[in-house]
């Protein structure tokens, strides 16, 4: 019996969630499990019930559970609180910060049938591209401290701290060696050596680590190279290796470019496995409500927390395929569309049925 | 009459810099002014010749003159140095700590007739742009104190820090407003304050100075939202503000989306107006010493030179209508042309001497 805690969160997080809750019933119904899920507010909703983006029954909730299920939080009604109490720093940082989920992990793959909504030329497009971010989350100059504000006047200033440790690299670099084992057998660790001290010791601790995997190929590269890159020949890369402010920058650059965001599950893991999933995308607030949002990042991201914290590998790969049919017999929505055929959409909910009637 | 420090550098900055020479011999005669040029040693180059990257009789040959036009340093023969004694690093850094260029702008235009060289999917690059990312380049994660290393074993931690004070924001803030004033009359701040405590601040001293310029169109990005917007619709911006780091990072994507680096000058300004005029792009030590480097970068660079601290606006616009009409007249360099036709490629010098025929 596994307890997921459910966070739909605001936009189109519940809606979207709506579809990922059907296809779990599929799954449990398949495979003769028992799925527990419990909602709890966060984010914006949580803000409007309670005062507070991840109020403590959230955060109690979820260390009941066997792993977080996410939807998406913000929106234009909590933009102008003040930073630390806005949805998407406080619930996300909050969570990352409190379960220690350092490993996130964001696959972007351009689909061949999809290939052409990629905003990159269609030559490097057609190439196709299957990259998988790795990216440090607990880290790095998001949680160091001091951070703060000193001074007055014109001397008034702001300033952040970044920091990682030799540990903190190394456990990291493992899991993104053992990813590309099982993928393309390349990792690309990506730093700023030429400038940050924290780059440099980044290099050298992912350099010994790479040295324990003779069979994987390793390069590093410059962040402001490896954005470059991503938009010249996305192909070039397997594993993308990144402490947490340039995977931050990175992982956009890699979503964007399948021109697909919709489709795009990631999940945030901690050393004992337990982790919290949840789309690439955001809460969408132009079009929350309306019943077209693309439900898939969901799904997938629900598919990602059986692979990795229920430990059901099979239930993961039944969904993909699934997803894959519901691409391949264009059972689309309006974002997968071109111009000129959106009438053809399916709604929210129709590719949530197709997905649970093809389990 | 004008002394002008040359530090061509490494790779192909000593074969594209003879034909700014040229260009600006040519400028000098038909405009009767004086220009003197006097070369210095940089990069790999003074490595080799003096053991340091940016000697000290360099620097003061620079101090001497009324501007530097610097070609690219760097190459695979100097890579495995320490990171402080890279040519890269230590020049760049270097001049821009001395000389306290804290404005650096790098303008990105893709060209209608080049459109097809922007990786970016054609019904994007059709709209065109033209972007002018204004980074500031003295202060953030760079230079900042302490950085460094401590402890040991697996406790062992690298680290930096960010600052940005009130008065250093306020006045690269100023000069992104007043060139959107003679551009387009937007402008779009980069920053991270959902997380960063420095971008707060930037933030807020950016709205100040935005609300002195009513008339220009102003709004923030995230930097991930900012890198994410643009490889999906660059014709969005017009100018980008940006801390030195983000800046560093999302010029670099400009330059790539227009498919043609080879024609992307920059401009290094300190509050005197005394500057440093580079390409865009890097030594390309792979195609060096083959006379076919594009040259137009280091001559648009000259242009800049000309235009910011030689207050000779008029000679900056007759090379850069020459440099347009040898594009329209297809005089290209291999960098410039499809696989299929670069047989029709010009030569390094043959882009030069059109250019000057042209003035
Ligand atoms: C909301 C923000 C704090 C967050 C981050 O920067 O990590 C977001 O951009 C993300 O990538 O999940
Ligand atoms: C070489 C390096 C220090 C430099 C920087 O990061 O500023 C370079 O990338 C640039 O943009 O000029």
């Amino acid at each position: 019996m596994s307890n997921i805690a459910i966070l739909a969160g605001d936009g189109i997080g519940p809606e979207v969630m709506i579809e990922a809750k059907k296809v779990l019933a599929c799954i449990a119904d398949k495979f003769q499990i028992t799925i527990n899920t419990t909602d709890y507010d966060v984010g914006g909703a949580a803000i409007d019930n309670h005062g507070n983006a991840l109020p403590p029954a959230t955060l109690a909730g979820c260390e009941q559970a066997d792993a977080i299920l996410f939807g998406s939080v913000g929106g234009p009604k909590w933009a102008n609180l003040p930073p630390t109490e806005q949805p998407e720093r406080c619930a996300l940082l909050g969570l990352r910060g409190h379960f220690d989920l350092f490993c996130n992990m964001r696959p972007a793959t351009l689909q061949p049938a999809l290939a052409s909504l990629s905003t990159l030329r269609s030559d490097i497009s057609a190439q196709g591209f299957d990259v998988l971010v790795i990216r440090e989350l607990t880290g790095d100059i998001y949680f160091g401290e001091p951070k703060g504000r000193r001074g007055e006047g014109d001397e008034e200033t702001g300033f952040d701290s970044m920091f990682y440790s030799r540990q903190e690299i190394k456990r990291i670099a493992h899991l993104a060696f053992q990813a590309a084992k099982k993928r393309n057998n390349k990792v690309t660790s990506v730093d700023k050596a030429n400038v940050l001290a924290t780059s440099q010791l980044w290099r050298q601790v992912v350099e010994e680590v790479a040295s324990e995997y003779p069979e994987i190929d390793y390069e590093h590269l410059y962040v402001d190279n490896a954005a470059m890159q991503l938009v010249r020949d996305p192909n070039q890369f397997d594993v993308m290796l990144c402490p947490n402010l340039f995977g931050d920058i990175l992982s956009d650059i890699c979503a964007m470019i399948t021109g697909s965001m919709g489709l795009l599950p990631s999940a945030s893991l901690n050393a004992e496995g337990f982790g919290m999933y949840e789309p690439a995308g955001g809460s969408a607030p132009d079009i929350a409500g309306q019943g077209i949002a693309n439900p898939i990042a969901q799904i997938l991201s629900a598919a990602l927390m059986l692979r990795y914290s229920l430990d059901q590998d099979k239930a993961a790969q039944i969904i993909e395929q699934a997803v894959t049919s519901a691409l391949d017999n264009r059972i689309l929505t309006a974002d997968l569309l071109p111009e000129d055929s959106k009438n053809q959409a399916k709604t929210t909910s129709e590719v949530g049925d197709y997905i649970c009637q093809f389990i």
